[in-house]
Formats: C-alpha cells, structure tokens, sequence
C-alpha cells in the first residue's frame, strides 16, 4: 500500500471558536489508496489523543506502522483497494500542523502558551478547509475513536451534509469530570515541572530524556485506557525478577510497563501539545453552540454507527448508549454495538478484530 | 468524649517480613472510652494510607474532627460509653510513629531512603506489641477500610486467637495491578521531583508549598477514592466562574477540587513516608508466607464482616466477594454486605450513614 504524506498550507484564518485567529496554518495528512472520478470513495479518518495523520501503513525502515494499520490496507475492512482514505494532524498536535511550537507569523518564535486554545469543533473545522482544499466536499464515512470519535461526532453535527456516515468508537458526546480529572494529572504534572518553564523550554531541551511531567501525566493516561481485568491478564502481581520485592523502588510488571511506555512517550510528544489537545478534549461538549444536546444530535444527517467497549473505563459503554437512546427517539438512522471486552479503552487501538468485520459491513452497506 | 493520645517507646527489635530490623521504634496511638475490667470491651481501629492514629473527636481548637468521627463516639455505631476504642499510626506514617523521617539510632539524623520496606504484616506486628504492652491479648473487632481492612485481614490470619471479629470494609485480599498502576503516579512524580532530593530534602522544605510531586501524585489518588457517577454529582462540568473556557488553565470545578485538596495533602503528609506506605499496599498479599489464599483464609477464626461498596473503582466487590466465597466454601463464620453506593472508594469515610447500623449490629451480635 502507497502512503502519501504532505502538508498543506492555508493563508487563510482559522476563526476558532473562542473568538481567536490561527492565521496562516498547516495541516498534515496522510492519504491511502486511489480517489476515484467522482470523489465518492473517501473515508476521513480522525485520530486521538497521542495519534498522528500517520494512521497506517509502514514507512521505510520503521518497525512499527501506522496506529491503526490493522484495519486500513489492502484487503482489511478500510480497503484501500476500494476506498481513498485520508487522515489528517489535529491542529495543535506536534506532527505537522500547526501547534504551539510552531513560530508565531510573522515571527519565527514558537507560540508556546500563545497559542490560541483550539477545539474539537476548531479541529473539525482545520480539517473541512483541508477537504475542501482537496476538492472533496463529501465523505463516504468520517471513523475514529475517542478523541476521533469525537471529531466524527462534531462533523455531523456541524456539516450534516458532508459525510453519508459516521463511526464514533469509545467515545461520548461530553467530556466528564472522571475523563478531566485523568487530564488533570497530566497538565499538574507538565506545568508543575521545573525543565517545563512555564512552555519556555528549548526545543530541544527533552530530546533525549523526555519531560519527566510528561511521563508522569502519561502514567494516569495508561490507566485509564486499559481496566483492572486487563491489567490483571498482562501484569499480574508480577515481579521484575532483577527488582527484590522488599526494594523500595522495587517494581512490579505493571511499574516497568508504564515506565517504558511513558518515558518513550515524553521522547516523542511536546509537552505543550500535550497540554492543548488535552484541553480540546475537555472542553468537548456537543451541545455547546447549539442550546441542547437534542438540537446538536437532531441536525444529524449521516448514519450514525456507534461502537462501544464494554470494559472501557474512560468513556464508558453508558455515554454511547445515551446517544443511541436520542438518535432511536427521535428516528435517526444509526446503530449501536457494545464489543465485548475487557481490555479497556485501548480496545478500540488493540482489539481490532473484534469490531473490524464490523466497520467492513457499516461501509459496505453505504455502496 | 476524650481524646487520649500517647506515644509507645519500644526498644527491642520489630523483626520486618524484608529479614531487616526497626530497633528502636515508637507506635503513636490515640483512646477513647474506658477499658472495663476485664479487658473484654477492645475495639481496634486501623487507619488507611493518608490517616492516622486521630480517628475520632476533636483536638482543642480543630475545625475538622477525626477521620472516623462519625462512626466512634457517644451514642454512635461504635459506642465509646461501651467500647474501649484504640486506633494507632502505622510504622512508616509521619504523625507520631516511626518513619522514614525519624532519626536513625543511635544517630540524629533520619533514616531517609535508608529506612527499611514495612508491609502490612509488618504494620499488624507492630500494633500487636503495643496491645502486648498495654495488657491487652484480645480484642472484640478489628475494624478498617482500604489499608485498614488489609490491616484487619491480616490480624485474622496471622493471629487468629486475636480478635472476635474482624470487620474490613472497601479492600482486598492481594493488590490488583491497577492499583500498583494508581500508586505508580504518586512514585514517579515523587520521585522525579528535583525538590525531593533523592530523598536528601530539608524537614522543613515543603512546609509552605508542599511538594509538587506529592500534590500531582495525591491527584492520581483521589481520581481511585470517587468515581465517574459521583464525580458528575459532585462537580458536573461546571466551570469555576473566573476562569474562562478557552483558557488554556482554565479550571473546572473538578480541576479545582483536585488542586485545592492535593496541594493542602501535601503541605501535611512527609513525600518518603508516602513512598513507604503505598509500597506497603503495593505489596500486601494475604497469601504471602502461607503457600495460598485458601490456606491463609483456613486459619482465621474470627467472624469475618465484609463491607463492600458497589461504585468502589480502587477495591472492587468482587475482590471481597471472591473472599466471601472461599469463607462460605469453607464453613467459616462470616458475613458479606455490598453497599449500594455510587460514590466510589471513599465511601467507607464520607457515607457512613450507609453503613454504621451494620457495624453497631456487628458489634452487637458479640456480646
């Protein structure tokens, strides 16, 4: 499969939804597959959190691939050999589009907490533009899962036109307090470290060792993406066997596990970023600009697919439900599917067998 | 009700699970009612990971009474016109008993780092020689939540001529890694932190600010002790009126509520005697020393009353329920209530209501 990387540029601003500009910004995608003569084969793809527009495929020499590769390639459920699929950067994010280490037009100084506080209806609206750009001004179907959910939920409701369906998994339609508090730790965390200096860090200043903050914040992250029952399965109440159970920095599996994880993490992620996206994330409300979440949900064209984790225990299986019940009352057309599984948010990145004949049929079923 | 509170100096060696010594070490403790004559009229009260030995009453001039005061006193499920109620600090705290911070004999200076790992086993040892030397061989009930149901627990097992009852409310019988993954947070951002020092910080660093590690740490906890229902409840998403929603700080009320209570817990609780404790829940498994569960359940001989609480997210039901069965299996006295509660770990302190008839019955049914 041929992955296409490029950036685009807009001169244009950016109105965001607090009453600030982004003006000019870039937006980095990622495109798989072949768009076909009429442009009816597109399939947007919205990443999460810690995601990138790098959402599959392998680049040359790289280990691992795109974050969600198991369900998007030849032959999977995102057939590329059917459908032209394209996945682009969040604005804020480190990987391409415009953030907060981007340099502040017309100066070349990064933003850092200049940057204006962007949300998921401003990350929706950066990603119409690019479309738009592309000359495409419909979508087959707009997928992702948790905060890429929630950006194929607010395309719905802000362009009920634009896309035939849509595909939220893990998700919810309002950040709750128990998601903000996890956020939380994260953002004490980062701006509580000294090497942060209130964003004023050097660019290149956690290259080798990453933000300890950052590592830190991710630790609660992790928790909260996996459940007890899983935790159980892969760790245990095992011991590092080089670590003495009396040490007091002695570790069990599940300590080495969020080690690891989060210090690669902070190598890899600004810290600033981090703290932006969280916020688009908390600050998510479907209703807000619309009086009620009732209004928000009625101006919905698309079907709407939602896909839900039992054992998630960040957004859990309850928020969707809430939304199935609204779309079901007031005769929308959507569906509704509960996956079984322990695994905990996570499921929606790790689990994709058990959904991905799903996605195939919710796409098939648009032809 | 008085308040009597005392120290107990012990000179010989307390021979820890690790094969280290504490020599020599005090045991703070605190009293109310009145032991009867023949000493039958005991109630041990054990104290979770932030308590202390002040369960109940009010010092002269507090705002706050102790952390159990509903549910000890005059009148209340445990009666102090009744009862001879006991509750002591456990070895490694930082408000009376021996810790981390205490000085390291024969010299003055603290034990720091150097201070030996205690486990729960280690923390009932203790306790057991201060009842041994206040004339005491047998108790009516020993009562606790969280670590002081581990407390509990591990009194039946190890001593099972000890105590008539046990009553442990919202615990466990081993540590699941999700709560090693909890405690991981308060670890690394402990440990992380440039003012800890390795451990090497002056007493008096913190007292002002506290320590950001412990602040960032303690947020990870209180997310464990509610839960998402109880955190709608109690915070919604509700914003605190003089921040703004697009600032990137901008608070919500359960942000505020997570800083408020977090940055005062570290202004009052000693980073390494945290370090120590959280290990010791990290590392409590009632099975330890005894080949299996079933064999350490087989040796107790008091009543067991478990207490669960249903929105419980650190101590699930099940893991008392699974307790419950083996008793049950086994023929051994018990008794198992799940209390229907939404709010989350810490029900056993703030909703007491809901569960104090069933301990005053408990302690009836004993008589």
């Amino acid at each position: 499969m041929d992955i296409t990387t490029k950036t685009a540029h807009f001169t244009s601003p950016l109105y965001l939804e607090s009453g600030r500009i982004l003006e000019p910004y870039d937006i980095a995608y990622e495109t798989y597959g072949t768009l076909n003569e009429d442009k009816s084969n597109v399939i947007l793809i919205c990443h999460a959190l810690s995601g990138s527009h790098h959402a599959a495929g392998r680049y040359e020499g790289d280990r691992k691939p795109g974050w969600w590769d198991g369900l998007i390639g030849e032959g999977k459920a995102i057939d590329t050999r059917k459908y032209f699929v394209i996945c682009s950067n969040v604005v804020g994010s480190c990987f391409g589009s415009t953030g907060p280490m981007s340099p502040q037009y017309p100066s070349n100084e990064p933003y850092r907490l200049k940057f204006p506080v962007v949300t998921v209806k401003d990350m929706v609206k950066a990603q119409m533009n690019l479309l738009s750009k592309l000359g495409i001004y419909r979508v087959k179907s707009i997928i992702g899962g948790s905060m890429g959910g929630m950006q194929a939920l607010q395309f719905a409701v802000d362009y009920p036109n634009f896309a035939q369906s849509i595909i939220p998994l893990a998700t919810t339609y309002a950040t709750r307090p128990w998601v903000i508090a996890f956020n939380k730790v994260a953002i004490e965390a980062i701006r509580r470290d000294p090497r942060f200096k209130n964003g004023n860090y050097g660019k290149d200043d956690f290259k080798e060792h990453g933000l300890d903050g950052l590592a830190v914040g991710r630790i609660a992250g992790h928790i909260s993406y996996l459940s007890p029952d899983s935790m159980d399965k892969k760790f245990g109440r095992n011991y590092v066997p080089t670590d003495g159970l009396f040490e007091l920095f002695g570790r069990y599996e599940v300590e080495r596990y969020m080690e690891y994880n989060t210090s690669n993490f902070s190598k890899i992620f600004d810290p600033l970023s981090y703290l932006y996206i969280v916020k688009a994330i908390n600050t998510f409300n479907l209703s807000r600009g619309y009086g009620s979440l009732y209004e928000a949900i009625s101006r919905i064209k698309a079907k709407v697919n939602l896909i839900s984790f039992s054992g998630d225990m960040l957004f859990f299986p309850q928020e969707m439900e809430h939304l199935a019940k609204m779309l079901k009352r007031n005769n929308q057309a959507y569906s509704y599917s509960k996956i079984d599984s322990d695994y905990g948010h996570d499921a929606f990145l790790v689990e994709i067998d058990k959904f991905d004949f799903l996605i195939k049929e919710m796409l098939e079923e648009l032809e």
